[in-house]
C-alpha cells in the first residue's frame, strides 16, 4: 500500500460521510492534510462537539443540542399549526421555501411494519399527547410523497380525526419548471383532479 | 435559522472538504446525527490524529507520519530510477496502474514563478543533492501536463543533466477507449510525433 496508516485511516473514516467513495475520500484526505489543516482541526472540533451534545427536541423530536429546539421556544410562531415531517432536515426545506410560522413535529423517520417501525417509533404515541392538549387546530401533513409516507401521513389524519383536528396534506402536482410530457402519471393524475380555478 | 448552533457549526465545519457545498454539507450533518454517530467519533479521531502526527518523508516528501516513506525504506524497490511527481496523490496513481519498482520524489506542487514558486519551494535543492549522490540513473518526469508541469520537467531535466542523468518524460497520447475525433489537438500531434513501429 502507498499510503501511510493514519492517511489509510483517514481516507477509510471519511467513507462514513454519505456520497463519498474510496477517490474522493482520498482527495479529502490529501486536500485537508497539505492545504488545510485548519479546516481539518475545526472540523474535528465540531463533529465531536455536536455527536456529544446533539440530542433531541422534546418538543418536535428534531435534532438541537438544547433541550427544546428554537423553533419550539420561539415566541412568534403560531401554535395553532403543526406540520408533520420526517427528518431535521425537511424543517430546513420548509422554513427556506414557505412563510409557514407554525410549530413542527418531527417523525424521524415514517411507519414501515415491514422493518418493525410502529407508530411509538416514529413518536406517534407523543403526538397524540399533544393534540390532546388541544392546542393545535390544524395538522400539516409533510411527509414524503411515497408509499410509506402517504401511510404514514393518512395513519395520523386519522389519529387527528380522533381528536377532532383539522388535517391537511401537501399538494400534489406538476413541480415548477417541469414538462408536462415528461411529469410521470401518478402525478399528472394527481394534478388533473386537484385542478383549481384560474 | 432553522438548525441549532452546533448543528450549524457541524455544517460550516464540513464545507472545508472539496467538493462538499451547502447541501451536501447539511445532509452529512444530519446522516452523521442521526444514523452514524460512531462513524462520526471514528472520523473526528482520525482527523485529529493525522494532522497532529502527518508530515512529510525526509526523503521522497510525500506526506506521512513516519520520519521516511514506507517506500523509500523498502529494501525491494530499485533506488536507480526516481519517478519525480507533484503530489502524493500522484504516487498513488503510478503505483495502482504500473510495475515501477523505483524510489519516487514529490515536488508538493510545481513550479509558478508568478505565485513565487521557485525551485527551492518544491524541493528541488533536496532533489541535486540526491542527484550529486550518483545512486540515480534515471529521473522519470511525471508531473501533469499543463504548462507548468511541463516547465517543471523541463527544469529539472536540465539538472539532471547536469548531472549527466538520464531523464525521461511519461509519453503524451491518445488515452486508451478515447475516440480520435474528440481527441485535443495538442494531444493527436503528439500522438503523431511519437508514433511506434507495430
Amino acid at each position: 500500500m502507498s499510503l501511510s496508516p493514519a492517511i489509510q485511516r483517514l481516507v477509510e473514516a471519511l467513507r462514513c460521510l454519505p456520497g463519498v467513495g474510496p477517490k474522493s475520500a482520498q482527495r479529502m484526505a490529501f486536500h485537508l492534510l497539505e492545504r488545510d489543516r485548519e479546516g481539518g482541526r475545526r472540523l474535528a472540533a465540531a463533529l465531536t462537539d455536536a455527536i456529544d451534545k446533539v440530542g433531541h427536541c422534546e418538543q418536535c423530536r428534531t435534532l438541537t443540542e438544547e433541550p427544546v429546539c428554537g423553533i419550539c421556544r420561539s415566541d412568534s410562531r403560531d401554535r395553532s399549526q403543526l406540520c408533520v415531517v420526517e427528518t431535521p432536515a425537511d424543517i430546513v426545506a420548509v422554513e427556506q421555501a414557505t412563510d409557514f410560522r407554525g410549530l413542527y413535529f418531527v417523525l424521524m423517520g415514517h411507519l414501515s411494519p415491514l422493518d418493525g417501525i410502529g407508530p411509538a417509533d416514529i413518536g406517534l404515541d407523543r403526538l397524540a399527547e399533544r393534540l390532546a392538549r388541544g392546542e393545535v387546530a390544524e395538522i400539516i401533513l409533510a411527509t414524503n410523497p411515497t408509499v410509506e409516507g402517504e401511510a404514514t401521513a393518512q395513519y395520523i389524519a386519522d389519529l387527528a380525526r380522533s381528536h377532532g383536528i383539522r388535517a391537511t396534506r401537501l399538494a400534489h402536482g406538476i413541480p415548477l419548471g417541469g414538462e408536462l410530457e415528461y411529469v410521470d402519471g401518478g402525478t399528472l393524475s394527481h394534478a388533473f383532479s386537484g385542478r383549481r380555478d384560474l
